[in-house]
């Protein structure tokens, strides 16, 4: 498995400066949109800066929404193959999106409409050898935000991929949402590797599991989540794609810069350091 | 088009039955399973019986139950294939099944759930140049007789026909459901006729239009809703397909056959009497 | 059906003039590129520029070579959401790409990526509602051309179509290439209307069938196919889309562009007249 | 990986007489057809027996003759779910047939009209949650048995793959078409564990790769392909599925059913023996 690193959880830190002192951090990917790089760079001087701070690309964010409006769906779903054309220049072979767990749409025709749209996003990303992550959410308050309880389980979320029927689609599993739909790690052993495109981890507060908020997450290591289970667990089942930090809070961090990286390094060190190899 | 007639609404009548006489009352077409009579004169014998009476095969019921659990699912998934084949050798081209407008299930992984399903028997039909129909079901009674609202509308059908991505899914347009949903002959309109794969027709009671009761329909042209409307319309697009009788009621009618038959003939000639072509 | 003209016959016409001397000659649709008109005048202008000359959009050529290396593909199908986008806010529901009827590649593996990269084209059409249109290519000169026979009947084409698997994708019916490939009117009519996205017509010159070539074609009523029965088959399987007009030559013409107009006109006249509607 | 044996290299063994020995000879799956021991011993009865003797399903062969006609096909798919279910009742997860590398058809309308039928296969495997292997085919002398070349690399195999674009289909990789085909140790490592639904291994006589008979192989370790680094390339990669003996032969072989058992207990244990785990 890569240790990955993202913005989230490293205040307001540049996409250049992720690339640049990941690698010093122990970390071997970086998640980010490519945009601002590559308008500063272009395309070569961004595959050379990656290459020169030893660091890949995990995985980008979907530049649609896909969840509103027709008219916005079309007129934003023209991005997918630029970015994704990108991407796939500079070696990225993953991109996420998340699955709210409620929705103010009537579920059952909002589902067959998300997976319409998301075939649609799917089939262009494949063309450029991008697998799809469809991240399932668990933080229980989240499934009251909106009217309608829509899907929040990895059961469900792998019934939703598979009527997406599109051979490049499948899990990002992120620790918070394990921990918050009771998807143990032996739940994940029952996974196969390939089901899965990417790895978020972060940690919970020490409060009830039906209680913590979406946007409230720790380092790991910080927090009450069996972390080194979660991380054993993926290597069990040959897992061997990036586990990224991902860290949300209400606020952006205060800490330094090199402070919020000692102790992301410190996290993931502390949490891969039951394993045999990474 | 071409005037069908089911067993629903002629009482205790027998599949053979129905094809003996159906030509006799002006029916060019017959919806039934096969299975009977081809257990009873074989294959080469049932097409016989159709020539000789004059009559084709319109559309056959979907022999297996897609919307409960999974064992049964597979275990009845077998029969499809030898359905399929079966009725393709007696030159039937399309299969209908209903989508119920509510159900006890969460309705988002329940929708998921089954547009991996129906995409699984479309495909297997599709072997067979046999076209699925799904029949979307207006009553208002059945949209709260289940916990959650599933769908009902043509639109939100039509999604679910996207989603399931098989080219030969279409819907089964039944007058009884476009009057309930108030799909309007300004409505099937705006359709293709390739939209649509098999057409009911039947007549609701003069009572509020949000009360008529599923089970309880009345013969063409003794009801309110303006079915000369609704044949028009299918003709302006093009539908040249089957438009067939299907009268659930509470109880079987009680008549004999041959008034039911006259009954039939009776109501179908007066939609169908504005026409300039059949 | 729609009279439809492109720029194909028509000499060094510009789109634009295309647009405005269309519904002087009997056009009801211009096939072309939006582009330019995009350029010059906006969404807005175009459209009103459309409008203002009672034309609309027949089809869009499709912006992406499909048929050569994966590079290049992948390069090129980043125009295809931008331009579909664009052609699906001005009212154009077509795009159409042409089958060579030979090739350099082995066959089988060419046909099997041609069916991956097409499924990825018709998708994204599929998302803006436009349908992709598949021309076979009937001139026997052409089967020769590249080391391997490919595809050139209807048959071929659509099990081809078939593989792609997306309901959006159909036949673009050219009459030359029907008559090349012995395709009748008979055949015309064994069609369903559905599996024809767009029509082209044009004449053969008099002399043998499989001498004919690709880009030495006729205007209508000017040679020796029987584009009456042509298009009485269209109209018979309930076709009421464009059929429009591409005359490939070996050089542009060079008489005026008006007698080019009035010619065109009279090719459409004279092979609709015998039609009872248009 | 689990060590998996056939009929094929022993003799007239039954397949009762299989899953009876095999593990005593240190195979832990059986490939086989279900059939004559279901029709023997009952669904329950079969279970038990593979329980009793410690051996799992690995590979049933495919049903259906795909590759002749459309009649053929529409009668024989109506095994497939019928054999799917009782397969996936006895806990077997995959199923295969090969792909001959020539062909008498025409090839790019024979590669469409494949992938037509081998997603509609899939289709009904997968409602079974069983894969589909497809075997490229390597001996040189296959490759002009018929007309015109089709496909036999492991590239062409993975693009006609995509182009049947169900999520449940893979490779079924054999040695000797490894062998056969130049497909190296290190060529398995480019693959992914999960591109892979079944192996075969079997080994070939000391003479000129490219004169390699089909059907005339030897037992492992008794030839000259090098399958230690066959098998531990599939290691490397993470594959834990079946790796099972298939020999070929012109004669079925006249030793005792135990010699032959020996002979193949011997060849895998001298090819696995390098490998650190099973």
């Amino acid at each position: 498995m890569i240790k990955g690193i993202s913005q989230a959880g490293l205040g307001h830190i540049s996409p250049e400066e992720l690339v640049r002192s990941a690698a010093a951090y122990g970390f071997g990917a970086v998640d980010m949109s490519t945009d601002t790089l590559v308008a500063k760079y272009g395309l070569e001087g961004t595959q050379q800066l990656l290459k020169d701070h030893h660091v890949v690309l995990g995985s980008i964010g979907l530049p649609v929404e896909w969840s509103q409006t027709e008219s916005l769906f079309r007129e934003q779903l023209t991005r997918v193959a630029t970015t994704a054309y990108q991407a796939s220049l500079l070696g990225c072979e993953s991109c996420c999106t998340y699955i709210l767990p409620a929705t103010d749409e009537l579920p059952a025709a909002y589902m067959a409409q998300s997976i319409v749209r998301l075939r649609q996003i799917a089939s262009i990303l494949d063309a450029y050898g991008i697998r799809l992550g469809l991240e399932f959410v668990g933080p229980h308050h989240l499934r009251t935000a909106w009217k309608y309880p829509f899907i929040h389980s990895v059961e469900d979320t792998l019934t939703m991929i598979d009527a997406i029927n599109q051979t490049n689609v499948g899990l990002l599993v992120d620790a918070y949402h394990c921990y918050t739909t009771g998807f143990t790690a032996d739940d994940i052993r029952q996974l196969r590797a390939d089901q899965i495109v990417h790895v978020h981890i972060n940690d919970a507060k020490d409060i009830p599991m039906d209680q913590v908020l979406d946007n409230d997450r720790l380092y790991p290591a910080e927090g009450v989540i069996d972390l080194r289970s979660f991380v054993q667990a993926l290597q069990d089942i040959g897992y061997t794609g990036v586990v990224a930090q991902e860290i949300l809070t209400p606020e952006p961090p205060t800490d330094s810069i090199t402070s919020l990286w000692e102790r992301s390094e410190r996290g993931f060190n502390h949490v891969f350091q039951a394993l045999s190899t990474i």
